[in-house]
């Protein structure tokens, strides 16, 4: 069956964007969607336990089927991606607790499931989900509009994955890039990673 | 009050070690030592959900007063920094759940702490150990030496800070490498990062 609520995660250690969408065949509602923002005056470990906290009662909220986060980011150095690394692990284990299958999308995938190319704009990202999602304004900030993307994009794509047989796709993505083949294979339930 | 329990931390999404010292005035003992080591085959939040248990559990057993863990990595890539910053995202989760302080130290400062200077051997590292420790035979995996080191390392600075004053021992360090400012500030209680 396909997943109806999806959560959409854009992690930061500042600032982590999310964005909960109810999909049906012929449109996706938005539920919810915002940011966390821990202290920046905490200490690391307990603005990390604040985000862990953030997603976990999203997910208790919403009750997601699914959750998409990014599979690649753009970072400046390897300090910035430890930081990355801690605030995504966040998301991964409040996942895992819950057994919510979770989906990678690099940031290219998710800007054309709602733009339809993978170099727009972040201004156009947020007026299309506006579009899309019937927004009254511009999604606000960023991160939470990247986050929806980020589920409509997951939306989009396990509509195409249960129209097809998924073994038979599972086999084709094999040998396309990791994060195609990851989504179907979490699908499938049996991981092979 | 001086932390008698240390747990020391060596996070990996591979091999996560760790070393649990009781620390006297006059000598550490060990209590337990060894690693996780999550399937390699299992979906990633999975095998970040089992380091998370797995540190719980050392500490829900250990109860640790004090967590040591390293506060630079040497990596070869983002990649590599995104995973082991999930790794030590668990580690950091799990001690801000119960309020344990972190002490992140260096890799040089946790060798100089048992070899006397930072460019020790992995081998050399855990010769010094089984000494220090009076273990039967040398510590094993190399990731567990790793951890009691950094137990040790900590138990050793911890010491040292109690016999100073700590708000002279502060202001001192704050124009010191950020770890050791860190491990002061976490010492009393008022995180000022």
């Amino acid at each position: 069956m396909q997943p109806k609520i999806i959560l959409g995660i854009d992690p930061g250690t500042r600032i982590t964007g999310y964005g909960v969408i109810e999909h049906s065949p012929h449109q996706s509602v938005p539920l919810d969607f915002g940011c966390i923002r821990p202290p920046p005056d905490l200490a690391l470990e307990e603005r990390y336990k604040i985000i862990f906290d953030g997603v976990e009662q999203l997910i208790e909220k919403f009750k997601p089927e699914a959750i998409a986060i990014e599979s690649q980011f753009v970072m400046k150095n390897v300090q910035s991606a430890l930081k990355l690394g801690m605030a995504k692990g966040m998301v991964l284990l409040a996942a895992a607790r819950r057994k919510i299958p979770i989906f990678e999308y690099a940031p290219k995938k998710a800007k054309q499931a709602v733009v339809g190319k993978g170099q727009a704009s972040k201004e156009q990202v947020q007026r299309m989900i506006q579009t899309l999602l019937r927004l009254p304004k511009l999604p606000e900030p960023e991160d939470a509009a990247d986050a929806l993307a980020l589920a409509i994009c997951c939306a989009h794509h396990l509509r195409f994955a249960t129209c097809t047989n998924l073994s038979k796709e599972l086999s084709k993505t094999k040998t396309r890039s990791k994060p195609l083949w990851r989504q179907a294979a979490s699908l499938t339930d049996s991981p092979s990673r």
